[in-house]
């Protein structure tokens, strides 16, 4: 059975913490930091690989574009005080600036600035991935304060034909079926979006290669959201086709809200099925159709690709107030959030890992009695304790799966595994 | 994209208004003035091929009856007063009334009277079609105040071995797969039920005669109610069954008040899911099932026939006050009404034309920003101006027509229909 | 058409007060003179099978247990008056209780005596089939007021390789498709539970004996709960599979409370189906899933017999306060409860001999006019009165069965069967 490290969530929250500062972007020298901060923190016995994709190559649709090199950016004033500068916050500068070097006025300036005027206190965070550009974020406040005079635009940027990083791990199991978890790591200083995601998964990484038994095959990414996930499908779509059972796109799991579900394109996957079942044993929860889907799993859902891959976040992305702005700081998430959302993904692991279809091995409902498995004196009202394995029995016929069966008999499936391992030792129950 | 004809509420409101005096029934003069009336309304370009069935002749279970020639009918009192007569209103006779010339008093008199107990001022629309009698039809007010005395009952009417008429065009388009739209033309001088169907179809018929392109092949059909469209199926159904995509009765179509859908029999066909689709986007109507049947689309969907067939009203007949009586006059319908019911319908054959699976031709999510079709700078909150574009692409994946994706992503098909062209033009979609 | 006898429920009542009194158990006497006293009130046209099968004897993972016969059992005070003895209420010892004879404390006393906590005057029914033990049930009030002192325990009991009983009697009709009814005659003293059983069905056996036609072949079945279920399973579940169609289990028919139907299952079957449409046409009753299963309906749904049998109540074994206590008496049980269950069980078959798949003999609507089926006249509310005939034919299309078609057309299916009667013998119909 599944024991959880007590601490795990405080472990996860001190990794995210090393993570954040990182100026991470689309590409870049920040991801493959980011990539090297995660493999230290796994120590010596597992790694993710990493791989570079080169500036220009084709995605489907889509071009990987220049690598981006960020060393300076700031606004300076005229008596040479730096009004923002990227060493107190990577989000002063619009993702994939263009370089420049120009003074100008503060009416020419706001032309240049972004910010977000219902958060008037927030850095938005804002980039400019396909179109060549320059700019800078601020807050509104600080904006609107500042007087009229001449401004220093500084950028020191270098737009190049470099490569795109992206990392993977693979654990073999008993079967070449496969269990895909994935994060994305193209994102600077926000906590939640998206520090929390990259180390949950390394934290389940770690779950994972602990497990002495595991059925399914299970592959971990990290990628730069979109074009990342778009260059992984383009060269793996058709294995995973084959290959994938479920997914989950890990994003905004560090606070300590409610927990969301993102579902896939039709709702019809295991992956959410045993997500929702886990997520409504704990309670209050939210379900989001794949209208509201805005992460990778966009693309894994996408026509002609059409995997299984579904969304988990605690506060979706896009819906609390602090997404995409500087707002969205280590103090938004938590050990005890991560400790949450921890439970969640390896409690969905471990339902993964039990759900099949069981059959009785008897014909007729088999005796419990003699097994001492059921009282052996009847009378009134004696049957509710046993009443979760005598439902299971009953519709272990081998159409249901045990996510099924928990569904049809109101019992979450982590109270099924250990009466499914009391039921297979006692040589009752089988998969099939 | 359509085009609406502003004033073609007025017209078809012009139409109707020729076509009210006439005194139709079953058969009969007034039949074949009906069809010429439409025939000359439509000009020398188009117009309906007309056809006559004997008396006698055999459709299905059923016989076409005897024709019906009505000259004179009329009461008279002592002093040569007509209390009632058919030059008035061709409602005071009983439809298929055989002929009667004869004194009678009040007390006997009355035994051949219809009258409406819940509406005293209206007169109610009577027939008898398959049992030979004769009848007047009266307001109660009236009768009521028929004093004591004697009463000449005269009906100058014959019924002989004639014809019944129907009428039919077609229009081919780039498939020989059809569509149904037809109405009835059995009811004398009722504007709503039934002076609306005819003239809204004759609208409808330079509306799909006017289409540069028709994907579909269009069928018109005027008939007299049941027995016409029994004659019609039993000479039609097998073509119909291998051909026919989607149809729709239309019936009282002319007045202002709320949309109306009769669902055809098991509710699951094309014709009744665009329309529901239609009639969505516009606001409050009625569903009935087809529990609440009463017109041709009963002979549609008879067993043995099982044609995807539908009905459209606005007030559906049998549940507005005016139904089958003299109230129901040309002041109940309106060119407003009539050019609601002309936008409706013009929509749903838009939307046929348009219904048809497609698929998104790259692999993935394509990439809109390079097409200019999305936003190059990516920020909280940029995206619900193509969040319709977005969902369509999603659900392009060759499992789902048009109509279908317009209610996954609860954007009306007629919203739908630019974004597909822009797709199309685009490369980026294609029907499959 | 179905005649009710009027009298059935008092017929059915006074059988069940012969059968109260008897001494049953799992086997033994006592349920041998309760098929004896069956067979003799069936006369000497028809009568229950009766077959012994041996202690020992394997039923899929269950074992017939010993045969036990009960000759004596009370608990004497010191001054020799028996406090308990089952000469006054054979619910005073536990079921299956071992020999003793034994005088002992009030204190030891009160380690073999079970009560009901929350009913003070009620003896509860208490057995032990699988292990070896003694015990005495009595009321908590009884209990609470002994006195100290030694009481004699005294059981003459014996444990012994006999055999179980159970019986069986099968009707032949036009198919070998079956449907059966059962109950079961394990329970002493107790009306509802379980004396009402086997009583209604004895009247029901009645009833299909008198049918002239049967389509169905008619299987009823008396046996001891469980064991003797998985027993009859055991011989018969492959014939069952192939063959039966639909199957009840009657318990707890005789009480004047609403009615109650289990679920299979899958709440799949035809029998729910038709029961479901009879108890909805009478208005308020329960629907329990399959989840609040308890009697025999458990074995014949359990996994790999899959059989189509559920449950039919009025009040619920386990959800009414007398039962399993000395409370369910014949005053708990009426001559009109019986009456109820026993009309809804004919109701039931009669529907189930009418539920087939029927087609209209003719293409498009009949004309039912021409058949005196059809008011001649056509006027503005004349419909309402052969509008379920006009709907049976709308969905006489072979695609569905008479207890579909009432439920599409929300008709009941005891209205629907005299229209069927009527349109078959007018040629208007057939099955399929």
């Amino acid at each position: 059975m599944l024991q959880y490290k007590d601490c795990v969530g405080q472990d996860i929250y001190e990794l995210a913490g090393k993570l954040f500062p990182i100026h991470r972007s689309l590409t870049g020298e920040g991801v493959r930091q980011t990539l090297e901060e995660i493999n230290s923190y796994l120590g010596k016995d597992m790694k993710f690989d990493i791989h570079e994709v080169p500036s220009g190559a084709q995605a489907f649709d889509w071009t990987v574009p220049k690598e981006w090199k960020i060393r300076e950016a700031y606004i300076e004033d005229e008596v040479g005080n730096h009004i923002i500068d990227i060493k107190e916050n990577n989000l002063y500068v619009m993702g994939y600036s263009t370089p420049v070097d120009m003074w100008v006025s503060l009416e020419e300036l706001k032309e240049h600035i972004f910010v977000q005027d219902d958060q008037p206190d927030a850095i938005p965070y804002v980039t400019s991935y396909y179109k060549e550009r320059y700019g800078f974020c601020m807050s509104k406040n600080q904006l609107d304060a500042l007087p009229d005079g001449k401004y220093h635009m500084y950028i020191d940027s270098e737009l190049f034909d470099g490569s795109l990083t992206y990392a993977d791990a693979i654990f073999k199991g008993e079967t070449d079926e496969e269990i895909l978890l994935t994060s994305y790591i193209c994102h600077p200083s926000m906590a939640n979006n998206e520090c929390s995601g990259p180390a949950l998964l390394t934290a389940l990484m770690q779950y994972v290669g602990s497990l002495e038994h595991r059925r399914y095959t299970y592959r971990f990414l990290l990628n730069p959201e979109t074009i990342g996930s778009l260059v992984y499908l383009s060269k793996n779509y058709k294995h995973l086709q084959e290959k994938l059972v479920a997914g989950i796109v890990l994003s905004c799991v560090g606070d300590d809200r409610d927990y969301s579900i993102i579902e896939s394109k039709y709702a019809d996957t295991i992956a959410e099925k045993a997500l929702k079942n886990i997520l409504n044993s704990r309670g209050k929860h939210s379900v989001y159709s794949f209208l509201k889907r805005g992460s990778d799993e966009r693309q894994y859902n996408a026509p002609g690709i059409d995997l299984p891959v579904v969304g988990f976040c605690r506060s979706k992305y896009g819906e609390y107030p602090e997404y995409h702005t500087s707002l969205d700081n280590m103090g938004l998430i938590s050990p005890s959030g991560f400790q949450g959302s921890y439970e969640v993904m390896t409690q969905w692991i471990q339902a993964m890992e039990y759900n099949k279809k069981y059959k009785v091995t008897v014909l007729g409902e088999p005796q419990l009695g003699k097994r001492g498995l059921y009282p052996t004196i009847s009378r009134k009202d004696m049957y509710g304790n046993i009443l979760a394995m005598r439902d299971l029995i009953a519709y272990a016929d081998g159409k249901n799966d045990l996510v099924d069966i928990s569904n049809i008999i109101h019992v979450p499936v982590t109270e099924l595994i250990p009466i499914v391992d009391k039921l297979k030792n006692g040589g009752l129950l089988e998969g099939c």
